[in-house]
């Protein structure tokens, strides 16, 4: 099948939406769930804290018997008792009477203060105070973080290491996420061989095994490989077998023009193409269709092409399969330096951004896999511009701020 | 040992900064690289491409043929040779001959560029072509990308899914790159449970064991955890262990006011406490010390000022351990609230931005995990600032660009 007409950007990408299904869901341990997304809310089991404690190492005391001590007016306690992390007290604090208190533990009957430790020098039993708290002062009151039954995170929130800490204060140790999209990478080419193979005449290295299997990872989901070769009954067997076996199937290469471009004939006689042709640039000749009820995205065999249709379809696919959102986080730059764009098109332009400028890298062919290298966002131009003049603003998108986000 | 005197920020980091030493290194599969630090440059052991290759699908011949070719004055070539990928010809392409090429063969001894197939009708083995090219052009010379002996990537290169590419393009299957650091997270305190635990009187649930275990294998080390008590014969033991084997301790808590701060006491018996207390909010009460020659942060139980002291002091480390720069990618936005602060302290505090302005989010106390699952940056206010008015452009740093880059 060959390309007879390109479609806009936004016309593919709405193709690509309207085929989305959301991942089926599993319960994992609380442990293991750092970077996934919540398919069902979580209701909180307790109060957090659950009970009033304390938020200083310190003593626990009647506000009002602080009131007027100072520096020079210092004023004595009787201390009771002493509380340690983990322990509490039965003792009830009297006016004149403290007990020792540490961070996190529970607020004694009577007391409705903490004084921090600074403030005060112990003398056997007798505290010695030189500074006044008001009532509440240095408590966390029961139910402040959270209160029992509160849905405290909804559904496609992303479990970041806080989500975590509040999933677990809401006595959760494990939770309902969106299983991982599982990808079946179908390189094809016969041309392609191992980094440590003899290059033979006509050979060249497989490196979109690498790149676009660590592309598939940074977008939240885990790769299966497998290198055909690019005849049509190989490819139609691999893609066939894949898109019953895995949830997104995604090719690369695979043209050769003795034969047409067999990746796109064997989706066409195996489901639908969706489109094939897009006016992207790099990347022009992408592709995507339904095999089988399953997403198959097709992409360049040249590395840089591949690694930018991948950007803008396949991991758009990949984040919202698991409820997340997938909208470029723009940043502006201004451009070091004149950028040729054609209108109508979508230019993804590999640049190097610092603090101040951005700096287009120069792009001889999107086979040279160093250019990606020397980048860390691209220039995004709309279809609707037609170039950008040294010193223009422009938008961009940061490469890390696309990957699967964690922290 | 009680804090006496807080230091300033600066002088706290480069007490940690004066003890990191880089990690040993380790040859690793170039399949499991991605997201770790190289130790050694890469030197290409090929051109690449390894020979003057088509960049499209279409005809080598004679650019000096095509000379006048439009779409009114058609010209005929004689078709000689087909070359699929992977293939090759022998033929040599004479003037008024074109052999058809797949995009990355390589081109055919005579040929000196590559008319796109769109340019051109095949009728049987006439090629009728309506444009010219000029020579050189589609096509991507012999070490375009690399040559031969290039260095590719220089040490402490940070190896993303391109520069997999590129190590493989340059003929390696193996990288060498520094060993992820083994963190020890010592968890202390009587009273911390199990999210499913029954919550008895004075117990709460060990959230920091999710939170910061996470944030350790967000800073691109690997982690194992141990709950302990906090008394001064179990911290003693366990840190004496956990610095014999581990390369970086973490503890969390163990400050009980009855017996003092055992981490910081332990940490001075057992080797050198090299802070204990900061000029910083939230975290105050952080330590650092070196225990058998490895580095121990000593963070507070308090859920939130753990996450800052973290994000602060063993991130920075942990980075630094494996050759990565750890600078924060400093952003500006709007205040939209005022926010106090005072002179002489680092304040990071924790805030919404979205594309304008960024929103303080009001802090009831370090243990207010929500505080932090509301946040997406910090807001960081120096030493010598005190307090943000309402509209003020602040420093703010996003909390995923603090996580370990991938992508």
């Amino acid at each position: 099948m060959f390309i007879s007409k390109l479609i806009p950007l936004k016309e593919a990408l709405s193709k690509v939406e309207e085929n989305i299904s959301l991942m089926d869901t599993e319960v994992i341990d609380l442990k293991d769930s750092c970077g996934r997304v919540l398919s069902k809310g979580i209701k909180s089991y307790h109060n957090s804290p659950p009970f009033d404690k304390s938020a200083m190492d310190g003593y626990a005391l009647i506000a009002e018997d602080t009131f007027g001590a100072s520096n020079s007016v210092i004023k004595d306690l009787k201390i009771i008792d002493r509380i340690g992390a983990g322990d509490f007290s039965d003792k009830t604090v009297g006016h004149g009477e403290a007990i020792v208190i540490a961070t996190g533990a529970p607020i004694p009957e009577g007391a409705n203060a903490v004084l921090m430790k600074e403030f005060t020098y112990e003398n056997g039993d007798v505290l010695e105070i030189h500074s006044q708290v008001t009532p509440g002062e240095n408590i966390s009151p029961t139910a402040e973080d959270i209160a029992e039954g509160d849905e405290v995170l909804s559904r496609n929130a992303l479990i970041r290491p806080q989500e975590m800490g509040l999933i677990a204060s809401a006595g959760h140790s494990e939770v309902e996420v969106y299983k991982k999209p599982r990808v079946k990478l179908i390189i094809t080419g016969n041309e392609l061989v191992e980094p440590s193979d003899t290059l033979d005449k006509a050979k060249i290295i497989n490196s979109n095994k690498y790149t676009i299997s660590a592309m598939i990872e940074s977008a939240g989901a885990c790769v299966e490989i497998e290198h055909g070769l690019d005849n049509y009954c190989d490819v139609k067997e691999a893609i066939d077998k894949a898109s019953k076996e895995f949830d997104v199937v995604i090719t690369t290469g695979g043209t050769a023009i003795s034969k047409g471009d067999v990746v796109v004939d064997v989706v066409e006689d195996l489901g639908e193409v969706l489109f094939h042709g897009v006016a992207l640039r790099p990347g022009r000749p992408v592709g995507a269709g339904i095999v089988n009820d399953t997403m198959v995205f097709m992409l360049s065999g040249q590395p840089v092409a591949a690694m930018g249709q991948f950007d803008v379809f396949a991991r758009y696919c990949l984040f919202r399969m698991q409820g997340m959102d997938y909208t470029h986080n723009i940043v502006k730059r201004e451009s070091a330096t004149k950028i040729p764009s054609s209108l109508g098109r979508t230019d993804y332009i590999r640049a190097f951004a610092d603090d101040e400028k951005v700096h287009h890298i120069l792009n001889r062919g999107s086979g040279i896999i160093r250019s990606m290298v020397e980048a860390n966002c691209y220039i995004i131009i709309d279809e609707n511009h037609e170039g950008i003049e040294k010193g223009d603003t422009v938008d961009l998108v940061f490469f890390r701020d696309m990957a699967w986000p964690s922290l």
